[in-house]
């Protein structure tokens, strides 16, 4: 039978990142004592408030087809939260559209905005899906390095090297997963000038937004012209341990939402009324578990850190925000992914290659910081002997 | 801003047919007596073993990323499920993708199957936003009447004069929403023998087939040489009171199960765990109230039939299944829309005009049996009531 061309563009390399990770889990469900450090999924609970408020709504038949937009309070709350958190104070509820995700509003946001053969500039290392959403949409991902020798932060002049007459748009991501990065505000002011200037749409996909451990939140729609132009993908799912809810949202011009609203109507129609509603108590009650969960992550870093800094062969990078961290392992003389493969089979410690990311990722692995400390240090001390012994080979 | 092409394509007259129910609800909440009969949401609560089971899901912490094409044990029951009413006897849970909703269910085939400039047959009338799915894939809708001098059955030879070297698949929908009519075996059989003779995809929206009144479910994968061309789109939203909570599923062919998976991965990736344990539940052991709600959709069916009989200007379509059924109101002189309107406006009644599911449609208005007994006798007596007026004005 015959299958449309789409189905080649979204069969990419991004798959195949994940590989490790499931046999990492094979592992452990084989009895393995396997430290699984592959995954951006919380290894919180989401807080119970928010369990309960869910619940709530089950329980009062909160059961019925939801409005396809978004209920209203939750846009409303989602448009005081961005405007809280450096948005533009301009954003109101109908600046919002609530999606089953941000990896679907991202998907959702690119056929609205993209052309077949369009092209959009999108650093690399890149979160592995962003290449199958805008080939999706038939777009071309134009790649421009996160170099490691500048700890992974944007250069704009690669940025303009790279604008053609077809570039449509820039996908942002800042925190940066892998890396953990954050662009400076003169980065972001860099960028936008070159969105303006090229009449670019500025996609920000800020999922890691809530986590920052050092610096304060941006948000590219709060700068001179860029309201227009700027889209925010955004969702619970990182910052309040809600991946599996599937609730996101799009923040953007009106007409953009619209184009969205219809979308999602063939598309979705709608996402349910209680997660919607526990969304809304998430936003308008913030657990106290938040401001705990943000802690962990940042003393699960500084643990990363200290335990590796006297390694010889390893180098860990600090993340000034988010949930992953790069280390960086060019000194055992072995790519990222056979170090990573080693890893797993010798140590019992899985960790994505950075080639996965994009090849300026070539030679780190990323650690997700996704179990406790204690556990955390018996990685790292299995990581450093690792490295420890592929160096020793090497140099047999 | 520049918008995609797309956008043009989904922004279809569809939208608008819904404009009637949202005007009765807006009266309704003024505190008006309106009786809404235009939407087809159950008013039925989801069955309470359902929901608990939903809840201790969430309470045990399903909370993360669940398996990207459905779980295994919800994709074996559904292929379970399949088997059981009529599909094709090797279905397994390889066959199976779980996806957000029915809906989410045929955009994503349409996308994995069509591409642009791609034909495929739908019969009119059909549900409003099958237009917006197929075109978001770039496809061209050829529509064929079911006629109402037929009852609103297909003429296999509508079908087989519609055929084009472009055409790439017909897309079925039986139990039929708007008219309430089911297939015979015979029409089946002629559709497919045309989809073999035409290498065409045979689309199955399957989502009132739990909901038959009158006769035995039907698949069209049992058919000989159908399974590798046929894709089944469902979901549990009719059956059992589950609009609201979005999953669906589609059975087809491995490779497009592949496809999907895919798509899936970078649209949704993957469908609350809670909601699938929820399904689960739904499918392993069906609730009691699923045969009563079965059962008071019958009852309220006859009921409209009964209290319709005598009316000398409007006349009921009985359906063999589902939760909607036709008026014919042509003798009141007025088109649907103009008597829907009427309808709303003097007597508090919403129902929707059949034009909006299509030309073949003109002339019906097509009420949903979502309200109790009672409410539907009333509902009845206003709207022959209000046939009556038009009549007469009519005449005078």
């Amino acid at each position: 039978m015959h299958y449309s061309r789409l189905t080649q563009r979204i069969a990419g390399e991004g798959a195949a990142a994940w590989d490790i990770h499931y046999r990492a889990l094979a592992l452990q469900a084989e009895g393995e004592d396997v430290i699984i450090l592959s995954v951006g999924d919380p290894d919180f609970a989401t807080p119970t408030p928010i369990v309960d408020s869910a619940v709530d709504s089950l329980r009062a038949g909160a059961t019925h087809y939801a409005d396809v937009q978004g209920k209203a309070r939750l846009r409303e709350l989602i448009a005081h939260h961005h405007r809280q958190t450096g948005g533009a104070p301009a954003t109101h509820a109908d600046n919002v559209a609530v999606l089953a995700g941000a990896q679907c509003g991202l998907y959702a946001v690119a056929q609205c905005v993209l052309d077949p053969g369009d092209e959009v500039i999108v650093p690399e290392p890149m979160y592995v899906t962003y290449e199958a959403a805008l080939q999706a949409a038939g777009a071309t991902l134009v790649r421009v390095p996160l170099r490691s020798a500048n700890a992974f932060q944007p250069d704009p002049a690669d940025f303009a090297a790279a604008v053609t007459p077809r570039t449509r748009a820039m996908l942002l991501n800042s925190p940066h997963n892998p890396t953990g990065q954050v662009f400076t505000q003169s980065h972001w002011e860099a960028l936008a000038t070159l969105c303006r200037e090229h009449d670019l749409w500025l996609l920000s996909d800020a999922v890691y937004a809530e986590l920052i451990h050092d610096g304060e939140p941006f948000s590219p729609d709060s700068l001179p012209g860029m309201r227009e132009r700027t889209v925010i993908v955004n969702s619970l799912s990182k910052s309040h341990a809600m991946t599996g809810w599937r609730l996101g949202w799009v923040i953007g011009p009106e007409p953009l939402i619209q184009h969205l609203t219809h979308l999602a109507l063939c598309m979705l129609y709608g996402c349910p009324d209680f997660i919607q509603d526990a969304a809304c108590e998430a936003l308008a009650n913030p657990p106290a578990a938040l401001a705990e969960m943000r802690h962990a992550y940042r003393t699960r870093r500084d643990t990363v850190l200290e335990a590796l800094a006297d390694s010889p062969n390893v180098e860990a990078l600090c993340p000034a925000a988010g949930m992953f961290m790069m280390i960086d392992i060019r000194r055992t003389g072995l790519s990222a992914q056979a170090f990573a493969n080693r890893l797993l089979d010798e140590q019992g410690v899985s960790a994505l290659a950075g080639d996965a990311f994009g090849p300026s990722a070539a030679g780190f692995v990323r650690l997700s910081l996704t179990v406790d400390t204690e556990r955390l240090r018996e990685a790292c001390r299995r990581l450093a002997r690792c490295a420890d012994e592929c160096r020793a080979t090497v140099e047999a």
